[in-house]
């Protein structure tokens, strides 16, 4: 899996671009998109697609990774009916301490911990009353443990993205069909309200057929990358990662959402994308601001361009804008629009929603707030304010939680399966790729092998009524 | 000038990707960017930039085409000092005749009317009391017009975008070295207030170092496209261009503005760009509703995809990302974002500036407006008043139009050159090509064939106090 196999046309190319001429007026050539290979499914081994494993009347729980993300998903999981928190595991043995102490507070019993090295983790997989092995750690570790953990019986969730290679990506696909265990990415932008009710709007026909779609990761992190204190990255992980990576390492805030909305791996799927990158021009002065002129870390050379735009086309003709930038000095923003054929809907910098029959102006505060009343999810209905009170960025963290452990309890799929963890994240890897070919075209692989069109449209899975 | 000439380096390519590896993480590989040839510029012709013409103590008009746009060009001209409108053409004589009691009204003498057919635009550029050619028409039109306009010795002004046609920048940027004529392209949203003001907070290093920026021209077009009285674009021109091409054919009014701020073509370049368009959903969509769905138009196949995303990226590793939708219900919208190293600004869909020290939140709406009041551009403090009360997309057309005549009767460089006009142009052309082939990289053409260097820094020019 180390070749790219460039299906590079070129003789065709060259007749048809001739055809084109540069007016592009009957262009219909096809150049250079970078295929890279889709690795066969190993005999005997089938789809996860609808995956439903026995419903589980407790569903027992071991935490990796306690320093910035796991403190909090332990926090949500004190107050989530039908959970035990089973054990606690990082490599720093006062992160194991501070998480422990808050199942204690809740009530609970206090977990077993694990830590003091890199390898410990798997003492944690290797127990045989854990069905869930939720992992907060650094991207590069996501998918060892995660194999590790279905390799040895457990269920799976993780932070995102799931990783950065494509060579994990299709380990994890091929470890989750072969073991039959959930693996699902922690996206935890799917349940944000607004999100949701955007989600319910599309899915009710109100924006009419969606065409276009956008998402962003812009969220200024240069004082959090640099900050060596334990509040930071551990071992700041995450600036190491911007180090040696240019492309979009974080792209799934933006497009978990609305990939749900597009039906991605349910009747669609990303065809492929293109990536370009800015130059470097924010961490080095950054790094020279707060380590000094001299200093060996504003000297050094960073490969991440501050602002990353990639496009990705799906095979039903659909385009999704994403972007990346941790550098710039810019607000918050998500972007999560969606433009459909009847109507538009924004998130920032501003909420904004038009739909017919005057789509010219947004709708005004008072019928904004009726449409977002009347598309409020039903999920959100019945946990959102419960979820407010939990918290984690405004209570969506606590809704993913929720429904993870509701769908385990009832015996039902999970809203997010491997292939989304694989195709969300793979755009990590292939908008480098991207990037470091001028932006050209990079095939998408599509990670279900022919399966994307098994389900029709995005569902979240519900118990049948009492 | 009908080939592409590939510069596919595949063996180079499947090296490097080798290398590379499907994870991208020491990529380099240089992928089929599609260069499009540059002519060798005539010899014994030189370079345009910063050309100068003797002052023109009145300048002498002649308008063609008064369907749309030009009627409101010609009042404007009543109302600026030192020019004389001498001839007004359209091929219909009811618009020659609605345009000249425009001019008699305020009290000018009538000008010379011509119409009738499609070529007596010509006998408008034949005479000799004329020095300036302002074309308002459809955009196949423009070229044909300015070259003819030029060769008979006139200065032209030539509207958005000035072709959508590669041969035709050429034949455009060609003529004006020829003929040592002015060829300025109407881009009215350099003008804005906001734009202005933006401009002058990036050239006086407000924003830090500019790192990335974005333009749009999103604008809900179905109703006039399809309008077929005399209200609606001639001969529905429009619907006829987008009929049969794809990618971006209108890019400058989001690019122009975003390209004066990152020096274009005065100390950067644009290197290359990516497009990527959706299918088109909305066009036969709307045929359907307002001609019956099974009229022609309902059942015809329009080119033009709903929206399209086309990102350039400049030799000094800046980027720009420009989206074009004329078709989906959507609130109006051109973007106008510029990042830099020490601020962000957008204009779209509210006014938002972040600058240190705290970037993180957009300015409340006192401090907005004081830095708004602080950076208000020069010009804009000069005639923004007048400008106001004469109109034209509150007030920058007649901005532009007294800039125009400004730098004409003062003998200076105008505020945008026929490379200007053909970079910003050229990207309709270049983008559907990018589309045609999976959105591959496509070569800007220098079009001032390595001069684009020569001037540092864009600049309006100004008369000397007097």
């Amino acid at each position: 899996m180390r070749n790219f196999k460039i299906f590079a046309f070129v003789a065709a190319s060259l007749l048809s671009a001739a055809l084109c001429g540069c007016d592009g007026k009957t262009a219909d050539a096809e150049v250079a998109v970078i295929e890279l290979p889709v690795p066969e499914r190993p005999a005997g081994q089938e789809d996860v697609i609808g995956l439903a494993l026995p419903p589980m009347n407790t569903v027992r729980v071991g935490f990796i990774g306690l320093g910035m993300r796991g403190p909090g998903a332990v926090e949500r999981f004190t107050h989530l009916d039908g959970v035990k928190i089973v054990a606690l595991c990082d490599i720093r043995p006062e992160r194991v301490a501070f998480s422990s102490d808050i199942v204690t507070k809740a009530g609970m019993p206090e977990p077993v911990g694990y830590s003091g090295d890199s390898t410990v983790w798997k003492q944690l997989c290797d127990r045989d009353d854990i069905d869930l092995v939720y992992i907060c750690t650094d991207w590069d570790t996501h998918v060892p443990m995660a194999v590790y953990a279905m390799e040895h019986g457990k269920n799976v969730a993780v932070e995102v993205p799931a990783t950065t290679s494509l060579d994990e990506c299709w380990l994890m696909v091929n470890t989750a069909e072969k073991t039959r265990k959930h693996c699902m990415m922690l996206e935890n932008c799917c349940y944000d309200f607004f999100e949701m009710a955007t989600l319910n709007m599309a899915q009710k026909g109100l924006l009419g057929d969606l065409v276009h779609a956008e998402g962003a990761y812009i969220h200024d992190l240069r004082s959090l990358s640099f900050d060596e204190t334990p509040g930071g990255y551990y071992d700041m992980w995450r600036l190491k990662h911007n180090t040696v990576h240019n492309g979009n390492p974080y792209p799934t805030h933006g497009l978990g959402p609305v990939s749900q909305a597009l039906d991605i791996n349910r009747g669609d799927k990303y065809d492929y994308l293109v990536s370009m990158s800015s130059d470097q021009y924010g961490i080095g002065k950054y790094a020279a601001k707060v380590k000094g002129e001299d200093s060996p870390e504003a000297k050094k050379d960073y490969a991440l361009g501050d602002m990353n735009v990639t496009m990705i086309r799906t095979d039903n003709g659909k385009t999704i804008m994403i972007q990346h930038d941790v550098t710039s000095p810019r607000p918050y923003d998500r972007k999560h629009a969606l433009s459909g054929t009847k109507g538009f809907i924004q998130k920032y910098p501003v909420e904004g929603i038009a739909i017919e029959p005057n789509t010219h102006r947004f709708l005004a505060k008072e019928q904004h707030d009726s449409v977002m009343a009347l598309y409020t999810h039903p999920i959100v209905m019945e946990i959102g304010e419960m979820a407010k009170k939990v918290g984690g960025h405004g209570g969506m963290d606590f809704i993913m939680d929720y429904r993870l452990i509701y769908c385990l309890r009832n015996g039902l799929p999970l809203d997010m399966n491997v292939y989304d963890a694989a195709a969300w994240s793979c755009i990590a890897p292939l908008s480098e790729i991207s990037v470091a070919n001028n932006s050209a075209p990079v095939r998408v692989p599509d990670f279900t092998r022919g399966a994307w069109n098994k389900e029709k449209g995005f569902k979240h899975a519900m118990a049948a009524a009492e």
